[in-house]
């Protein structure tokens, strides 16, 4: 059997306990190690499940699938994967290539940004698409995420933005020489994130904006503010990674607004909210 | 302190290690009882955690909220919530009630069906607004979901559609003489949804439609067909609760229609992706 199993958002207490009992009876564990990352390091995670855990990079997970499933045609193989196997990256590609080699697949859930988001304190009924911000070079400026940004604009919807990470990345020099040295792992800041955001909506600094760092780890941190304001804290401000922003929608319920004053910078939150957004405000 | 603990999508097993742990040592545990239902009973539960589990039901959480929060001043309280507290039923109200007296609160998340509906293999970023539809009555037909469904489609975005739960709901008349007997729960079935959903898109039977039912659970059951094909199957078809839907819409990728395709009921499955999708398919 082939075990797609999520691990939640922070360390190795957040795996479910029936993921835990997958794990500690599987023959081969590996962990998916390229899309995001998990607070903790491999070796902790060893300890807390009693077994050797394999770490499965890009390459592996994409050119050396086949070697995982052989294995889970005749045992049971675990892939460990941070946050829930279809949360913000999905793992339908190699669930696919286990059917076609007939080998039978299951799957155990858990947190993804994609859902404690709602820790925010917006409705996820209320989101839109969400979007992924991947960093500009000087010569690469995708900007679909904008276009998607404005359709949820244009109907009032909050936006979820992830931001990119480039973990064992190589660089355009050793790529081409063939060299599998790997670049140190880079997070987007959300100064970088709302800079970029900023470029494209600059007509709507007065936007409400939510940055969130750390969601479902003991350091959880979000601040509320305008986009102007946001953009203007120092690179900083937000600690260390994993970072989302949401984009407040004009369908703003004020209970929503009430909820997230509580991470307000100051009082523009609620004055945004009454004079721009129109949300009745209770008192302040 | 006041826990929210959010314990998945199926039985015991599916809470965090952390959870466990925190549920353990916490001198109250309530589980929250009218918005979802997990598919153990309490008992269950109860020998599982090796502690006492009191039902909250829908009076309790909002009008004997004070009371739960009451011991959260001086002990641990826990709340377990199925799925994640801030999935589909949010708890930002007791949160802020919380924060009005001062107690400090954590909160533990899990898969909901806000992400674990990846699982039939359709990006979670190209999904829109996620809706609800609720039982309609004789001289009660809300259809504000319908609007947000056309504005998914509008975008060409999928659309997750919960369906309604009556869990403890009191008849009229025993409503009207206070009398505290209630209803047995009512979960939608696909067929109801799905007619209410062809009453206002006739003219878009050829829309691909996916109908999940308990996900995240070994009886897991996932169909895809169009609406057509979906709303004429008959009623007992997708087993018992819980069930949702999925709107496919037209940004559809070839690889989401190929997962999708082990559920599809026939050929027709990608044929409408083909014609009325513009799918490109590679073979049949």
């Amino acid at each position: 059997m082939f075990y797609l199993i999520g691990l939640g958002l922070f360390d190795e207490k957040d795996i479910t306990v029936r993921g835990l009992e997958i794990v500690k009876n599987a023959t081969r564990v590996y962990l998916e190690s390229y899309t995001s990352i998990l607070m903790v390091d491999k070796e902790r995670l060893e300890a807390f499940y009693g077994r050797k855990v394999i770490l499965a990079d890009r390459d592996m997970v994409e050119t050396a699938s086949d070697e995982i499933l052989s294995h889970a045609s005749t045992s049971d193989v675990a892939l460990l994967v941070v946050g829930d196997p279809f949360g913000a990256t999905t793992h339908h590609d190699i669930l696919l290539r286990a059917r076609a080699l007939n080998i039978p697949t299951d799957v155990v859930h858990n947190a993804s940004i994609m859902n404690a988001i709602g820790a925010c304190g917006l409705q996820l009924y209320s989101f839109g698409q969400a979007v992924s911000i991947p960093f500009w070079t000087d010569t690469w400026k995708p900007d679909s995420w904008l276009g998607r940004i404005q359709e949820n604009v244009g109907l009032g919807l909050h936006t979820l933005v992830l931001l990119d990470i480039k973990v064992k990345e190589q660089s355009e020099e050793d790529l081409a020489r063939g060299r599998k040295i790997f670049q140190p792992p880079r997070y987007m800041t959300p100064a970088v994130a709302l800079s970029q955001i900023l470029s494209a909506l600059a007509h709507r600094i007065h936007t409400l904006v939510l940055a969130l760092s750390r969601v479902g780890t003991p350091t959880q941190s979000i601040r509320a503010g305008t986009l102007a304001q946001l953009a203007t804290l120092p690179e900083d401000a937000f600690g260390p990674p994993l970072h989302s922003l949401v984009i407040v929608g004009s369908r703003v319920h004020p209970m929503e607004i009430e909820f997230a004053s509580k991470w307000a910078i100051d009082g523009d939150w609620l004055h945004v909210a009454r004079d721009v957004y129109a949300v009745e405000i209770e008192s302040e």
